[in-house]
Parts: C-alpha cells; structure tokens; sequence
C-alpha cells in the first residue's frame, strides 16, 4: 500500500535579537543545508509553545537568554507543486543576556549593524522579509517556490 | 509497505469580531463535530495567508466582512500520545460590514453579549481561551489532552 502524498506542514520560529543602544542584531552566516545571512531560528519541538520554540533556539544557536519575543510576522514558503507549507512564525526583542558563542554547526555567529544587513546583497531572500522584523506590527509574506526558482521568484504576497 | 506515522499537524484560524459601541460578539454555537460556543474560524487552504483564511472563513461562516484582524494569540491542542498538533490561530477585530446570516452548516450564528460570554459554562475549552481574545498584547495558550480528557484537563500552560 503506497502511502498518499499529504503536502508536509513544517513550523518553524526566526527571531531577530537587537541590541538598540547599538542598533545591531545578531546574524548567523549559514553554511548548513543552504548558505547566506539569517536570524537563529528552528523547528517547533513536542511539548513547547512558539514562543518557547523561540526563546529555546535563541539560547542554542547563539548561547543569549532573550526575553519578551515580541511577535512580528510569519513567512510563508509554499513549493507550488507538492503544496508542502515551511512556515516560519517571526519574533523580535531586545532584552537579553549572555554572550554570543561565535559558531555553531550552523554558521558563524556574530553581531552586525542594521544598516549593513540592510544593504548586503541577499541570495536567499532574506532582503525580501527583513523588512518583517525592521517594520512595526505584523505582517505576512507568502512566498511561492519550485525547483528552478529555489528563492520564491514566482511571485510573492505582502499582506499588512 | 506500512506508513510511518508523523504526528498530524492542523493550521487554523479562529476570529472574535466585536461590535465595541455594543459591547458584544460573533459566536458560533456549533452543532457539527462538537457542540458549544464558539467563533468563526477554520482550516488555512492552500494560497492563503493566516490573515486571509482568517477573513475568508469569517466571510464564509457568517456573513460579515471584517477588516485588519488583529493577531492576539495560538492555542495548540497536542494530543498526549499521538502527538498530533491542531494549532489555532487567534485574530480579533472591530472592523466589519454587512449582517449576520443566522445559520450555516456549523451551528447558529449570533451576537452574545461580552458578558454574558463570560458567564456561560463552557465544556468545551472555551471558557479557557477567551482570555486570550479579551486581554491586550499576544498570549499562547498549550493544552494537552487524550481520549479520556477530550478538552485537556491533562495540562494547560499559558505563555505570556
């Protein structure tokens, strides 16, 4: 008996730590499964809430306590053949403690002025929902991908 | 070839539109699949945003047509040995035109003062979220439950 292709709903937590007396946040230059700038962040665990998911990642990928995650929007990446979702629910603060660890499995760690991310050239789309984080209230991008456009070319919705 | 089982995981939506000159709100008393109150809400489809389905199930289900919903919440039902998820997104909003269509297939449509909702006991879990809807900021609220405590009297956590 095959088993019936049910598109694959994975919940994800990203969250941009800002540090505001020197307006930078903390990045991670990924090198695990696809390269480029990004906020720490990962799967939702059994047992915990999105916050909790946020709050835990954060304390894992970078070695910072935050507090408060302030919810500010979710990304949508839908492949626009299989229909499996990658949803990414988006939190920001900046109260925290610790310090950073400097690299992970992940990437390299490290804290970066927002007006330099702002003006790095992005291969990943991480130009097109920084404006989630930088922008306030919550917003939504739902972003449709497939395999010759990896980054969601396709066509993407801004939802207020 | 058995399938493996991967826990379940539900997107939904779940919206309390309030008349604030009145005081009062949409609610659903259901008569499908369960029975007791409720708001309107349902399953995110596939090409929508959060705040889509959100407007669209409102729509759908009674009649009215709301304006910036506003995310105030999740509640996640996690079932204790399955593992399985359903996940409820919550919105609220005083934003709405057009008039209640009084019946669908869910359960009768009505306005229900605030307080009075407050006051209705509740078996199905309701008297445990509406805080969620009534308070300011954004709150997650965690329920464990299994087929001997069908509305989670297993645990409940809830994440400020």
């Amino acid at each position: 008996m095959a088993c019936e292709h049910n598109p694959k709903l994975d919940l994800t937590t990203m969250v941009m730590v800002r540090d505001s007396a020197l307006d930078r946040a903390v990045v991670i230059d990924r090198v695990k499964s696809w390269t480029g700038l990004s906020f720490p962040g990962g799967h939702l665990e059994y047992g915990e809430s999105l916050t909790e998911c946020a709050i835990r990642e954060v304390r894992e990928e970078t070695g910072l306590a935050i507090e408060a995650p302030e919810p500010c929007g979710i990304i949508h990446w839908v492949h626009r053949v299989t229909k499996d979702r990658y949803l990414a629910f988006l939190f920001r603060t900046d109260i925290f403690t610790g310090r950073l660890v400097g690299e992970t499995g992940e990437g390299r760690i490290c804290w970066m002025d927002i007006g330099e991310l702002k003006e790095r050239p992005s291969t990943n789309g991480f130009d097109q929902y920084l404006p989630l984080f930088l922008s306030g209230g919550f917003r939504e991008l739902y972003i449709e991908w497939d395999d010759d456009n990896p980054w969601g070319n396709l066509s993407a919705k801004d939802i207020r």
